[in-house]
């Protein structure tokens, strides 16, 4: 193995579930997303030497850390002993649907694997990333696929073999609101339900069909009616969202197709056909979040063909 | 209204669900298929003159026999008065698995509106078409959609906008095969969970989506693997089919990729991706039912891109 002195990587935001997709589709956007930098260090292992952007939040235990974690696993797979020191520069905010944990682990995945002269293929940077997204919120592919990757994803497990690229629509364009209301992923499970009826899971396979057969025709009203056809996760979660309904009515008087939330919420993610009118959908949801009293950021963003990137790399 | 004096339709068979695509993926099979003749009488309402091929175990009941309930819902729509004499040629097995009833149902609705001159689309004609099916198993469009269209079909409700045609691989060879064993259709309902898991859910819609992205790419092993995914329909019908696992792995040997229950049973359905592989998948099937002593009839086929099809109008 060549070895670098110092890598810095970036990977970014991915909008999770797709609606009517729980735990199956995920894609990427161009922005925002994690940068880590890492260099070595004497003490074996990986460390968290710094975090910026986080408030002060994040945990700096390795076995907690998200980007220490993936961190050490790819230096486990790679039989490396020396220390690695990480700074994680936060783009993304917490508890916010983006995916902030597994871009995170994604992103010091693949600085790691840069510092030590890219050994591993993107995929094979899949198990790493997924040990980092574990330490916080199981062992799922939903985000860290489309985050590793790029584009939009299908995601039937954890190998390989189980994630498949979708065709992304040319006139999809994307609309995201992120009201300053944290929700983490552990309460956004714990409602769900624990079974469903047979008649909802027949309503439930049929919108995941209809969504992935409009990707494939470049259908985006089709894909936005499909991915709004959830039963089974939006009605649980709804509660957790606020104004969930009157921004679902703000994004289509401003010309969206549809809106599901992203990932576990709060960030709520419309569909479009154009990039004006996600940029107009974008700021009417902020400015109606605003009248409510409650801070939201917004963005206007289309599907990420590549995911997560190296930035420098330092011989 | 040009009135003719005779007309003759025919309706083919079908394959529904597809393994995990329990109540909204189905597919038409060239032959064999239903056929109706029709012709004016003198009593009001369509009525059953006669029907070749059923063993006596269809009704003949207005009400109760698909056919004419088809027949007489196209009557109505069109505000026909005139009665209508059917004779039902039954080239289908009742309660094999292959949309017996929808069959009936959509060549009655078909020669009805040919005997009236084709006034109707075929598009028209689906709720017709579904009333003959409701008569005797519910108003499903997963065996009617594929019959009257043909094709691969998607169907997630009973309005036109519900039936989306999916691609048709090009390597995609069937290998089916009937036993003597009548799995009635309500019986086959009644074994189904009223509720399932969450995880369940979620893998069932992973193979639902893995399916139509196998359709697209024309991969017709990613698609058998994905059809067989299913963990919830065919967990709860295995015991009504005899020998299942024996006849998967009979058609596995015989070089299928994959085998699925068709609709509700008890017709077993291989996937292969060359003719002469399907033919011996066919043959090893029904030879091994034999060989345990149940009687067997089997085919090799491939999907039929026409549904059902108009045979003759006397004028």
């Amino acid at each position: 193995m060549t070895m670098n002195t110092r890598a810095e990587a970036f990977a970014p935001a991915t909008v999770a579930n797709l609606g009517v997709g729980f735990d199956i589709l995920g894609l990427a956007i161009s922005e925002p997303g994690d940068t880590v930098r890492v260099e070595w260090t004497d003490a074996p292992g990986a460390h968290v030497a710094r975090i910026e952007g986080d408030g002060g939040l994040l945990p700096l235990d390795p076995e907690k850390n998200t980007a220490c974690v993936a961190a050490n696993s790819v230096l486990n797979l790679l039989d490396v002993k020396q220390g690695v020191s990480i700074t994680l520069l936060k783009g993304l905010p917490l508890a916010s649907g983006l995916g902030s944990s597994s871009a995170s682990a994604v992103a010091a995945a693949l600085a790691v694997n840069a510092l030590c002269g890219s050994p591993l293929s993107t995929m094979e940077l899949l198990p790493a990333a997924l040990d980092g997204e574990a330490a916080v919120s199981g062992r799922h592919a939903d985000n860290v696929a489309p985050c590793l990757f790029g584009g939009i994803t299908l995601v039937t497990g954890i190998e390989a073999d189980d994630i498949h690229r979708l065709p992304i629509p040319e006139a999809l364009y994307l609309a995201l609101v992120t009201p300053d209301v944290p929700v983490p992923t552990a309460l956004a499970r714990s409602v769900l339900p624990d079974s469903i009826s047979l008649r909802d899971m027949v309503a439930q396979t049929g919108g995941v069909a209809r969504v992935v057969d409009a990707l494939y025709r470049g259908d985006v009203a089709a894909l936005a009616c499909a991915m709004e056809s959830d039963r089974v996760v939006e009605p649980a979660r709804a509660h957790l969202m606020p104004m969930l309904v009157e921004m679902r009515a703000v994004a289509r008087s401003a010309g969206a197709l549809g809106l599901v939330i992203s990932g576990a919420g709060p960030t709520l993610c419309a569909i479009c056909d154009a990039a004006k009118t996600a940029e107009r959908v974008a700021g009417a949801m902020q400015a109606a979040y605003e009248q409510a009293g409650i801070a939201a950021v917004s963005r206007h963003t289309r599907v990420s063909e590549t995911g997560a990137k190296v930035l420098q790399i330092d011989a």
